[in-house]
C-alpha cells in the first residue's frame, strides 16, 4: 500500500541546484489514494500518543501537518520563517551550507506540558527541525516526535536529534 | 458551531504594515475544535461536488486545503511562489499594490476536465486567486469553486471572480 505511494515520488536532478537530487513530493500529493495511505499511515502511528498539537514547518510541512492534526483531533501550530507571525513569537537561528536561517513560533502557540508532533516533510541534516524542536522546548511543550515523509539517511539528521527528539520516517533513501 | 471557531480569529494592528488590521487565524488553528469544525464545515459544503483536487495557494492556503483533500478524499495540488516547484511550470504574473508578484504550478499537476476546489486563507482583492484560477484554466482543469476561511467585503475580490468563478468563504468581514 505504502510502496505505491513511495513510487508516486519523482527525482528531479540538480534542483534548486546543480548536483542536488531533489525529491518531488507533488505527484504522491495529488494521488488521492497515495495522499491518503500517507496521512493514514502517521494516524497509525501517533494515533494512541494523545498529540495536544502538530507543529507543522513551513511551508511543506503544512502540507503534512495540517491533514495529519485535522485526523487526529489535534490543535495545529506553525513555526515559520522570519516576519510572518503578527503576535509576539521565539526566534531560533541556526546555520546553513553558506549562513545562516532562523524560524519563529507564536510564544503562545503551546502551553507547558502539552504533547507536541512535529512535522515536515523532509528529514537531510536536521538543522530545520533542531530549530523548530528548540522551539517547542522554550515554550515547554513535551516533544513526543518528529515525523518526516521522506529521510535522508546518508546526511545523518537522525543522529543530531537522537539525544532529544525520537524520529519517524515514512520512506527512507 | 463555527461562531466559536470565528471567536478564536484574532485582529492584529498594523501587521505587516502601518494601517493593516490582520486578521490571524493562529489561535483557530491551534484550537482542536475550531480547526476540526472549519474543515468540517467545508466538507459539508463540497462533498457532493465530486472534487478530483484541491488546490491549494503557498502557504496559508495550505493548511485549511491540505486537510479538506484529505477529508474530500481528493488530490492535493499546490500553487506555488516562482522557482519553488522543481518541474516544469505555468506561470502567471499578477499586479500588487505596487509592483508585481507571480504564481506557478506544475505543467502535469491537472489533467483536462478534472474538477478543481482553490482554497486560500483569505479573500482580499482577489489578485492572488484569479492568478491561481487562470493557472488552473490554463491545464484545462474545471472550477468547481473558489473557498476561503475569511473574506473582506470591502475589498471586493468576490466582484473580481463573479464573471468566471463560484466563491464561497466561510466568515465574513
Amino acid at each position: 500500500m505504502l510502496e505505491q505511494a513511495k513510487q508516486k515520488i519523482r527525482n528531479i536532478s540538480n534542483f534548486p541546484k546543480q548536483g542536488i537530487e531533489f525529491k518531488d513530493i507533488t505527484p504522491l500529493l495529488k494521488d488521492a489514494k497515495a495522499f491518503h495511505d500517507v496521512i493514514a499511515a502517521f494516524v497509525q502511528k501517533f494515533a494512541s500518543e494523545q498529540i495536544d498539537y502538530v507543529v507543522a514547518i513551513e511551508s511543506r510541512g503544512y502540507l503534512l501537518g495540517a491533514p495529519l492534526a485535522y485526523a487526529l483531533g489535534a490543535g495545529l501550530v506553525v513555526v515559520r520563517k522570519p516576519g510572518k507571525l503578527p503576535a509576539a513569537v521565539e526566534r531560533v537561528e541556526y546555520a546553513l551550507e553558506y549562513g545562516t536561517d532562523a524560524l519563529e513560533i507564536h510564544q503562545d502557540a503551546v502551553e507547558k506540558g502539552k504533547r507536541v508532533l512535529i512535522v515536515d516533510d523532509l528529514l537531510a541534516t536536521g538543522g530545520t527541525v533542531a530549530a523548530a524542536c528548540e522551539l517547542v522546548s522554550r515554550l515547554g511543550g513535551k516533544i513526543v516526535s518528529a515525523a518526516f515523509l521522506i529521510e535522508l539517511a546518508d546526511l545523518h539528521g537522525r543522529q543530531k536529534l537522537a539525544d532529544t527528539t525520537k524520529v519517524f520516517s515514512l520512506f527512507t533513501y
